[in-house]
């Protein structure tokens, strides 16, 4: 076992993407055990587009924000490696709080999951995690009626290629994506089942949603915010619900105008909601049995975009805003 | 019995408030009965924001815009004084939508309803009218728990005053409004039962917001929309209810700017819905009778700003969007 810990360390606080001069690798010596603590191998870092935020120093997330100095924070799964804490023994699987680095301390506190051994590690960044729980909160407080049309933002991304299953699941009519190409489109369709999917850059939303969803829009999954909702507010159905899982057109400019057609909610008697999926903790070994069962049925597939090494995290990252994968990014060490 | 009927039309589409030449006071021939009508003189004319709507043509509305030439459309209280319907009897009192006229020709159709005599006419344009179900429906919607604080804008109007009483039969802790005067303020402190009142206009509204409400907004019964509605939406508490029941602000200046703040809706996982008080005609009699019971009771109290002839119609409904009255505007024929 090396005796280094390579970390990458926040520099200065981002604008817009993460440049390379906002963090810095370094090697740091291997940190020593007390009682009470184990020491974890990262073997995958999630990327989630909230960690965006917590760079950016500002008030009011769920997670206090980086210090400048510290190591970026972000979800791993990782292996004990040395133990001296009754919970984990030497080769146990853990969820934690890994940060991008090589190597983690993890104590028995809520930070850290013990996870069985007979899933593929990276699932639980990619279903058994986060992304999977968002997916399945949002779809349960839209609540698609059969036959409704349920319309998914990011629709290829990590979160709502999970979230158009589950409205499947749930007897959804229709399911219709929103994505950032034709290549993302076509693994909305094919991979994910979606009936169909809207590439956003690839002319006037407005006019591709009434064609996609010519009965309107009852649920709307928004993990964007931004213009798109605003048009989608244009052309949801009367007593429609919108659920507000993120809006990671906000998390890189700032602040962006509120959506105009938020008058719609009245016209149509409709509904918007949000939830911060952390707060939800209590629920998550709950749904994430659901989602195994679904999993294991073959009602949902999950695609990852796995980035190689450490020093690719930055890059990872930024994927998620650039809009460059399909399926959940994650970092592989 | 006068042969002549007095009516207001509509010569063009007003920019922001009536003005003078938009419409035309003329002097029309009695219309001739026939079999299965009645006539009714209209005693008072209500005055409500969506009026204002149906007068700019603008499409997505609950009801037909007015054309230029036909008569202003509203809602009125009337007296029958000749019938040629089994429905009604001389010296019946009818709401219906009597339009900017000194009589209407009513039918026994869904636009016109008898109503007791015990009470005072004008009471089924304040209390007993849309703007009593919207205060209903908006409360019912928002649903105070026990202790919650309801903030109420547009609190010493027709709709807030109302809002406001209801909020506490239902067990609100604390009922705050917020009006555009002094006086208005004073006047829901003293005559509608509101803890305190914010002017507006009187200072930095985020700022007095926080000494109103030092426990956040639980419910927020939203009348005017605006720029109101953003700082509001920066200072919802965990699981608010923001109810949306008329945009005020956008029915003279279009459609405004939206909210910039309802990413907050995230963050503290809280709901904004809107509804539409006329699809809602299957409850009227229901929450009619429960606004009887509280006002019998003396637990609401209304006022009604009354303005005297059918020239002071356009003033009437001005006023709505000046902010120059207390109580529920109308006009005394």
């Amino acid at each position: 076992m090396s005796d280094q810990n390579r970390q990458i360390l926040l520099r200065r606080r981002p604008q817009g993407l993460l440049a390379p001069d906002d963090v810095e690798l370094v090697t740091s010596p291997m940190p020593e055990l007390h009682e009470g603590e184990a020491l974890a191998r990262n073997l995958y870092l999630g990327m989630e587009a909230a960690m965006r935020n917590w760079l950016t120093g500002s008030e009011g997330g769920y997670m206090e924000p980086v210090a400048i100095g510290d190591v970026v924070k972000g979800s791993s799964v990782s292996e004990i490696v040395e133990t001296r804490c009754d919970a984990y023994e030497v080769g146990d699987i853990v969820t934690s709080l890994g940060n991008w680095q090589d190597y983690v301390v993890c104590q028995d506190d809520i930070l850290t999951t013990k996870v069985a051994r007979d899933v593929e590690p990276q699932r639980y960044l990619s279903l058994y995690s986060s992304a999977g729980v968002t997916a399945f909160l949002g779809m349960e407080l839209g609540a698609p009626n059969e036959g409704d049309t349920v319309l998914v933002s990011a629709a290829a991304g990590g979160t709502g290629s999970i979230a158009g299953q589950i409205a499947r699941i749930m007897g959804a009519g229709r399911v219709v994506g929103i994505a950032g190409s034709d290549e993302k489109c076509t693994a909305a369709v094919e991979q994910f089942g979606f009936d169909s999917c809207i590439n956003y850059k690839a002319g006037d939303l407005k006019a591709q949603l009434k064609d996609h969803c010519p009965k309107r829009v009852d649920v709307y999954f928004d993990n964007v915010g931004g213009d798109i909702l605003d048009v989608v507010l244009g052309g949801i159905a009367p007593r429609a619900r919108v659920v507000l899982c993120g809006a990671i057109a906000s998390y890189l400019e700032g602040k962006l105008p509120g959506p105009r057609n938020y008058t719609n909610l009245m016209s149509r008697e409709a509904t918007m909601t949000g939830f911060i999926t952390f707060n939800h903790w209590d629920r998550f070994e709950e749904i994430f049995g659901r989602l195994r069962g679904w999993a294991d049925d073959g009602r949902i597939r999950v695609r990852e975009a796995v980035f190689d090494g450490l020093e690719r995290c930055p890059d990872a990252l930024n994927s998620i805003f650039t809009g460059g994968n399909i399926g959940k990014a994650m970092v592989k060490l």
